[in-house]
């Protein structure tokens, strides 16, 4: 059991030797959502030991080729491993198309269940509902048609208290009705109210805001948010460039994570043109301390 | 000034660590072209330090994925990088219009002009001709349309004899005259055949039969070549699979090098199931002897 998130890939536009392109899986409790798919994503999962077979749902947030040219590959290499189970692909609607041909020109048919969900098509807020967590969707600001993605928890349940079990002894049948919201009638009439017996849980999410220029209505989606993954394509020095290209800088990133208080700020998409990631992170970090910059690999466990 | 042939991806329908997708670059005096373009190839370029700007021609032997699906990120890199040169892709038809919808999903146009062959509409036999080597195409059996390739070098001249020189003490224009074939005529008047003067050359090849079953029309196109890569995607007892998938075995591409008396057969494509590499290359040694398997990175120069 987790909710854990590993960054596969946390370059920009092309690929160098340090980072590969934009990846994401987000395990909780051991159904697996990946959130874009660059080019070598399928590698990366291989290096970094992911289970991919236990991936349910691929999010891409848009058709730039660095975040969904490696989509293709592993919906073949699935199929040769004579996947099963139903693979929910989410994106905008160009992206059915892109794939249909490339298996059409192939095989008949993938040997599993695919289905798609047009992102254009369904309103803001959340678009997928699993047993342990939802995805909501928003819009960001960028060249084409971009979305962000919020992965939240759900229905985890808080721990009945000791003393409540000492001194009332509830049945199997009576914690799990506690736990579900119903409050607790003693013996003598006295109602407990289930927030006095069960420990509250904090719920965890993760947010995914790449690719945008500087977009606050993301704010109100990501608001305590435990990881805010941002990209900062470029330094403050080049705010015309990433205006230009509609991209982040540092500060943008950080200016979003001041305001929507996320606990943990995780830079991406970086521009290959940087080396010292100290001087990178730092500028963030003048606004909003608890910032990291994400690296291949880098794994952030929020629970077990 | 070479003739050098690097293999990035040499396995076989979905990468391993050790083994990444179908690739190779030919450098024919700094005019490269790429076989096949698996997911992951131009991070294998950069591992292995290949200069892909002088890369001009790219050729996709047929449409399944572990042998293209490398291809529109490449493209895009080359865009990312303000590619100026003109780009030659030689390939099945389809593939034309894979790379359009990708490309106009994200941009107006490449930076750069593409030229797109359609290798189904082409006669076998010689296709492209550069100043320095010839690519000629034939087909291959595989489960849909494919191709093979050679890779000529043309126009390579040998040396005058040195005796010749300081018998006769011929000016530069009568050396080039003798170096593109006249013959040389003594202030005798005695004929010398430019045959008796120039050192004869030999103009190195190299071939690529992947993914093909085992496939004796190939022999007419391949005859010693330097270098034959043929696909061994299985062990011998594994024929009967070879056949149903349209591959071969390390016996068949074995007897296709002996037949076409090529000098070096080096085994590609290679099955994830196999790991004991030399049980492998023993098989195919047993009918002929140089033979090698490739690996990622592997670098055969047949001439500086």
């Amino acid at each position: 059991m987790a909710f854990e998130i590993t960054f596969l890939g946390t370059g920009a536009a092309s690929p160098t030797l340090s980072r590969g392109l934009s990846a994401a899986v987000i395990n909780v409790d051991e159904t697996l959502c990946l959130i874009d798919c660059g080019e070598g994503t399928q590698m990366q999962m291989l290096r970094f030991g992911i289970k991919k077979d236990r991936i349910r749902h691929v999010f891409i947030s848009h058709l730039h080729g660095d975040h969904y040219f490696g989509l293709v590959g592993l919906l073949f290499t699935w199929h040769l491993h004579q996947r099963k189970d139903e693979l929910h692909i989410w994106g905008p609607f160009t992206l059915k198309e892109i794939l249909e041909i490339q298996i059409k020109t192939s095989v008949p048919n993938l040997c599993y269940p695919l289905i798609f969900h047009d992102l254009e098509s369904l309103p803001d807020g959340v678009i997928c509902i699993e047993k342990r967590f939802t995805v909501s969707k928003f819009p960001l600001n960028h060249r084409l048609s971009t979305f962000g993605f919020l992965v939240k928890e759900t229905g985890r349940q808080g721990n009945i208290s000791k003393d409540f079990i000492e001194k009332y002894h509830p049945d199997p049948e009576t914690i799990r009705k506690i736990k579900e919201g119903s409050d607790y009638k003693t013996n003598e009439g006295i109602i407990i109210p289930h927030t006095d017996i069960v420990t509250p849980v904090r719920l965890h999410s993760f947010a995914w805001c790449s690719d945008t220029a500087y977009h606050p209505p993301v704010i109100e989606y990501v608001t305590d948010a435990d990881v805010l993954y941002h990209e900062a394509t470029f330094t403050k020095d080049m705010q015309w460039l990433a205006e230009e290209k509609g991209h982040s800088t540092t500060i943008d990133a950080a200016l979003i994570a001041a305001q929507a208080k996320v606990h943990h700020l995780i830079l991406g998409h970086i521009s290959q043109r940087y080396s010292d990631m100290d001087e990178f992170v730092n500028e963030a970090k003048s606004i909003f301390p608890h910032t990291d910059v994400a690296y291949d690999g880098m794994r952030i466990k929020l629970r077990n």
